[in-house]
């Protein structure tokens, strides 16, 4: 965490919204936006995926991407893989952070990256060891995604225990930091406060805990409330809540970063995000779109009268 | 609270969402919309406003709404009125409860019904003693909006301590129930925690208390999560969130009655509501529109795989 933040937000639209529409940002466009909003204050943006370019030909510039996003000054670069290999590849761009993700429920993992948890398990030690292995690789921190921790939609409910498992699994085999992931937007605030008031009481309150919510059912920052209650002060967002689809049931959005940080920044949480020019970055994000919609109140209604954000109060 | 249930939750779309968009509907359409809603089993809708015709045509038919809603089994039927003429309007036609309603910003409140805040709780006194006089209607429940608990559009920030003092105002002339209101969407969670502790602190636990939130900035479920977390069991809401309308800023949607359902429910507190046949509801509502928008995620993702709402649990 940064001096003078109390919540940290991560952008992961460049990789979660653009993975769901089917518009290609072009390389300029997507740094045009990454620049934007590390201009306002996002302190981490995941920039793309190392996955093969015939499944997502949206993330196959993401080693270019990543290079020219690690020249914004103060920004901290991550993309996410979803195996060993994407994981060599990631470690070859050199991001400040990489994500690697697996699902809590099998039949999610299996579907997703066609392994079982436990195989996923082995594979996060063997990108750990690839690390640790290579002096010029050991300023990467790994970070892992816990999928499906609140429901799956091929299981349905996931059981409390396999989340607090595989969360043990991974901080066993090293990861410096979990992002615990309502995949598919079914956790509700009770679930949600219970879920990371367990997962801090297992773990530790001093491991690094990220929550990312999507807002399927409309739950999702009521989810960030919860959270929030629980202690977690990290959260992934998408600006404009890009990758919601009304056509697609599977792709549904991330909550929305401005309307995060317009809550957070209310309830007198500082997130180092400047609001006016966050809605700036939207409006560059959005010239990229082909007739995909984008999310959010607050950049509609603007802010409340006289409303102050706990930013400004700090400067 | 009717046995059985945890939260009650209150369809005021009839009113504030009706009074908000451009269509007029019909007598007929409004009562095959209050009758949907009854069936789906939410206890009480709140179906007109006693005011001028000049003023709201789409008001216009209130008393005879009030009624043939009256001939619903089971349902609670409510009107609003704004000031004493309304008042004995609304109690000729005898609805089962009478909502006032007074801005605790003085601005807002001259703004809204040409009064000042002790003029209007004036009123409410005159409201009171006109209801006790008089044997015939005596079983009508009169409570009261506190409106702009949260902020107000034309002063801006308002004190707490102003609203437990109008609160209190209001219960001293003999209020049945309080409806504290973020009547423009500037509540955000930490502050709703804090006002509705600190009311039930103020004016004790016993008093019946509903929250009124408009999603205007988004935060409206989360402010929801935030009033549970106080204590708060009753919950204004529209189905559909009619009313939020983009081209007038003033004109913002309540929260959406079914989201509001699902995140209750999926939260382990019973409604008393089902969700199918609120959906139903949604629709014969829908269908009555010309052009406006309705709100809401979960009437486009529907359920999670495997879920239980807590009310069918309790079956």
């Amino acid at each position: 965490m940064r001096p003078g933040i109390d919540v940290e937000v991560h952008e992961v639209g460049p990789r979660d919204g653009l993975q769901s529409i089917p518009t290609v940002f072009t390389t300029e466009a997507k740094l045009a936006w990454i620049r934007a909003e590390a201009a306002a204050g996002v302190a981490e943006i995941e920039v793309g995926s190392f996955v093969p370019p015939k499944l997502l030909p949206q993330m196959a510039d993401a080693a270019e991407v990543v290079a020219r996003a690690r020249e914004i000054e103060g920004l901290t670069v991550s993309a996410l893989v979803p195996n060993f290999k994407g994981a060599t590849n990631g470690f070859a761009a050199h991001p400040h952070k990489l994500n690697y993700v697996l699902s809590v429920s099998e039949a999610h993992n299996q579907s997703n990256v066609r392994r079982s948890v436990q195989e996923s398990l082995d594979d996060f030690a063997r990108i750990i060891d690839y690390r640790n292995a290579d002096p010029q690789l050991r300023d990467i921190v790994v970070a892992s995604g816990v999928a499906t921790s609140f429901g799956c939609t091929i299981s349905g409910p996931v059981p409390v225990a396999d989340v607090m498992r595989v969360a043990e699994g991974l901080l066993a085999r090293g990861a410096d930091e979990l992002a615990v992931a309502d995949t598919v937007g079914y956790g509700n605030p009770r679930q949600v406060k219970a879920l990371f008031t367990e997962l801090f009481a297992t773990i530790g309150s001093d491991v690094s805990v990220v929550a990312h919510f999507h807002d399927t059912r409309g739950l999702g920052l009521a989810n960030v409330t919860a959270a929030l209650e629980a202690g977690v002060r990290k959260f992934d967002a998408s600006l404009g809540g890009l990758g919601g689809c009304p056509y697609a049931p599977g792709a549904t959005g991330n909550i929305v970063m401005d309307d995060l940080v317009f809550m957070l920044e209310s309830m007198g949480l500082r997130t180092g995000v400047d609001l006016d020019r966050l809605l700036e970055a939207r409006e560059i994000m959005e010239t990229s779109l082909r007739g995909e919609p984008t999310h959010g109140a607050y950049a509609k209604a603007g802010p409340p009268k006289g409303f102050v954000p706990a930013s400004a109060v700090a400067e």
